[in-house]
């Protein structure tokens, strides 16, 4: 499994605000994630989506789709892609678990 | 304020496991955010930080420096900043609450 | 067309130096050209590849699995996708040529 | 020294033409180039630009505020740092010639 973190800029909006896009683009994960083929988070900055590699492309083409079916002409998009396999526990959920177990053991 | 999102990633470390080094990293945001300088949010992805755009530049360099400490000699870092000035609302928290009403008011 | 800009990181290498992965990832990238898919173009920091969105996304994922083949186990992949739509005319040569334009404008 | 990769989206502009910001902050990195500080160059999708980490920094800070002098309301700025430190050779001309010397060791 592969966790990817996702921004999709609409450039040449009339306004600075983007929240409409961005709620367009959740329902979209919304109907992945029923399919079971994903699980999905969104943060203040980005999207986090979890999932096999390949599906992820998928989703993140469909992302980046989306506010051009909604009129706008330029679509600045931005991934990170963190894929580990020498474990098979490499999660949302175990990233955070580890950098917690490291920071108790800093604690003196 | 401007909110930022960092990753910082050490090369030539001997194994894919890096938590230890944002481990070191989330030490050094917890002693901003006593000084009430920032907030700050770990997410599986990367750490998301809210401040005055000059501060938060300070405090990416000292993130950026912790890993060569530690006797990393290569450092990816990657931010993305969001900075918005036409309201004085402009939060973590408030850039959350617009989608989730977008949402809302998408659902028939 | 679209542009797309990425960054091959392998995690867990033993040296600071990554030029022989970038190296691989070129000779997939010259298969790819020669095919007359894309076009692309190495410069200090990334890796700038020119065609259709989903030719693109396929060579994304060539180039970020090419690292697993030599034995890394962690890999991190940084893409920023350039799609606009307005034009049929938007190309790596055709962005540059703008700017440049823009900067004789600008001259007293 | 290290290398910078930076992107400056302007939000909100009216339409999805962005050259004339672009064009504004390579006069500001002109500048700087002028009084020896960095080095840099235009890429088709970012600037690329070499110098100490603490002048970069204050540069990037100049690029960002660029479109806000312009009258945009919000702006989005992705950078990526390289910054080795393990040898004193470290600049964008010796990354690309590592490269090219890894290229012709594989052929056969």
């Amino acid at each position: 499994m592969a966790i990817i973190d996702v921004t999709v800029i609409p450039i040449g909006t009339d306004t600075p605000s983007v929240s409409r896009y961005v709620a367009d683009i959740q329902r979209i994960l919304a109907n992945w994630a029923e399919e079971g083929k994903i699980t999905y988070e969104l943060t203040p900055m980005s999207t986090l989506i979890e999932g096999e590699l390949p599906a992820l492309l998928e989703v993140v083409q469909e992302m980046h789709e989306s506010p051009f079916k909604n009129g706008i002409e330029r679509v600045a998009t931005n991934i990170r892609i963190d894929d580990r396999r020498d474990r098979n526990n490499h999660s949302m959920k175990n990233k955070l678990a580890s950098v917690k177990q490291q920071l108790m053991k800093l604690e003196p």
